[in-house]
């Protein structure tokens, strides 16, 4: 059995280039996880997300305790086994999701009551509970349960949410089960506000965890602010352990936050735009079912080389949104989750080349052409 | 330029085991179609479409006409282009689908005047414009426009009905663009009558067609109906062409219709039921959405060496369909693809060994047994 660990291979300024070993194999940093929110990446076979070079998978808490319930997947071999996938998985702690899905939520210093979105049936989170489901799901990377501290919140609210996610850290620590090659990561909150995230890192860097989560960011704050916290928070943190920006977010966002020395992200954008038509290209996004793309023969992306560009063109993508064809959100969700993978491949090849400052500006500059001229 | 052509290797009984080739290729017979009504088979990748067997694929003139235009997909290249499907393509006329899904119909002896389901436009279909649409797809087997006599039509209806279809067949076959590799099939018509059958058969034989497509089928006259009508209909056709029987059918419908001496079979059956959690098996069917699936750890059907059952449990696709996941329609359609490829390469083997009546006793007992008993 491997043990649970963080190498770092190479540096570029703040950025890093490293690897996470765990009981399920390695991938390499900096990372974009596979969503696979309710045990499946949308739209698309394990097969294909190994395809788009994804190792590590995020599956959801709050989703499969209500569905298909964790004791369930444990019965059934965990979940590796469940959704035949073999590598790494992370799992977040629920308590996001119980935050913006759930009917009727009640939060005390005990955890979380909260009605299904599914069926309106009644259910506790804790601190404990959100381990022993993460636990059962044989997670190779458990997360903490916290409070997402809602954007905007006042220093005085943002201190006392922090202050419980920490109190919970705590907790959540405490019966963690430890094993050879799994990990758990703790939460860094503290909304906008330096001294808050300087004592929140403090907190978790002193319960000793294997990697910091950063939460709290991209929802609703801006890019300038969000560069701005990981500016004033990652500098505390203890380097020789891994950073994972939750939920982050636009490939700008990401070439930003690897800068600043961010080793892992998730986000439903690629996923989610697959299904709505947007696709990440070079040169920026583009919407398949504008008219523009109605006859052209030409691939989403000319420099990609993912089947989708490989085999199809706009005008076909086209038509199978129109006609609101399962085929449009597969071959569009396996271009956009290629084009993040690829990402994330180029960045850890320049912070290896140690140019990563020029793939950045060379990045910005291709975002900033706008889509191929109409034909 | 290989040209159309159709050979019998074997025969068991009245059963044949042959193989038609086109220009994009051949396909070995008795065979079933992948249904990629609009120029994609539902919830499939080309790829995967391929791995179940299917080697010839169905299109249709009534959908494509509409979106995204028999034009525009020539101005593409065509629609084996199109779809990245490099085999050979049959395409229906059309016909049945604007009796069966436009609104305003209005049916003369030039064609047919309707309106669009998708957004109410008015278009008219005709024998000419039916064949100039397939030949703009570049169909490799072209099918007659004809009218699809209704269930339960009176003797001087299915008359009326089947003489105007010859002579629509007719101005098809003077219009059709013969090329190398491609071929055209008439449509038989004539309702349950043996005597209009038979003056179908002889009407489309004097024309000359490639094949015979059977029509009016397998739209709820019941499979003793249905069977009985092939053994009237099938002994004075050219034994020489290939009979596709269209729209057809159940596993069960399948096997009896091959022992009859049909070559070619279309349905929507497999894909529409992977998408609504029905799954075929050797013993019978089962919806995977039932309760009793819900903590199954086995797969679908223990025989089966499609990747659905190599690699899920039946736990997995009844959380996926619960969960409405994409994934759960793309696994089952695959499954049932498989099923019904695997169907017709076993009938093929038997015919082949002489060994059909065996065959199609032992899939009778098997589906007689009913799903495995639950844990």
């Amino acid at each position: 059995m491997t043990a649970f660990s963080f190498s770092i291979s190479a540096t570029d300024k703040k950025a890093r280039r490293g690897r996470v070993s765990t009981a399920h194999g390695t991938f390499e940093t900096p990372c974009f996880m596979a969503t696979a929110t309710a045990a499946t990446v949308k739209a698309m076979t394990v097969e294909s997300v190994r395809a788009t070079g994804a190792e590590l998978a995020i599956c959801n808490t709050y989703h499969l305790m209500l569905r298909p319930t964790p004791e369930r997947v444990a019965a059934l071999g965990g979940l590796h086994k469940f959704m035949n996938w073999q590598g790494p998985i992370l799992t977040d702690s629920g308590g996001y999701q119980v935050m913006s899905l759930s009917a009727l939520r009640q939060m005390d210093e005990h955890g979380v009551v909260f009605q299904s979105h599914v069926d309106g049936s009644r259910h506790e989170l804790t601190p404990e509970r959100s381990m022993e489901i993460q636990y059962l799901l044989d997670s190779n990377i458990t997360m903490c349960l916290d409070e997402c501290t809602k954007n905007g919140a006042t220093h005085e609210e943002a201190a006392d949410s922090m202050r419980r996610s920490m109190r919970w850290a705590e907790r959540c620590r405490k019966v963690f089960n430890r094993r050879e090659g799994y990990g758990q990561f703790g939460i860094v909150q503290g909304s906008v506000y330096q001294d808050l995230r300087e004592e929140s890192v403090a907190a978790l860097s002193a319960i000793d965890f294997d990697g910091y989560g950063i939460g709290g960011l991209a929802i609703g704050e801006g890019q300038e602010m969000m560069f701005n916290v990981l500016d004033v928070t990652l500098p505390s943190t203890i380097p020789a352990r891994p950073r994972y920006m939750m939920g982050c977010g636009t490939p700008s966002d990401i070439v930003g936050s690897v800068q600043r020395g961010i080793d892992m992200f998730d986000c439903v954008m690629p996923t989610r735009s697959g299904r709505t038509a947007k696709a990440f290209v070079r040169r920026g996004s583009i919407n398949i079912r504008n008219a523009r793309h109605a006859a052209d023969p030409r691939p989403v992306d000319e420099t990609c080389t993912c089947p989708t560009c490989q085999n199809y063109s706009r005008a076909y993508l086209h038509h199978l949104f129109r006609c609101e064809e399962i085929l449009g959100a597969m071959l569009l969700t396996h271009h956009n989750l290629h084009y993040y993978q690829n990402l994330m491949r180029e960045l850890r090849g320049a912070i290896e080349a140690g140019t990563l400052d020029d793939y950045v500006a060379a990045f910005h500059e291709n975002q900033a052409k706008g889509d191929i001229e109409a034909l």
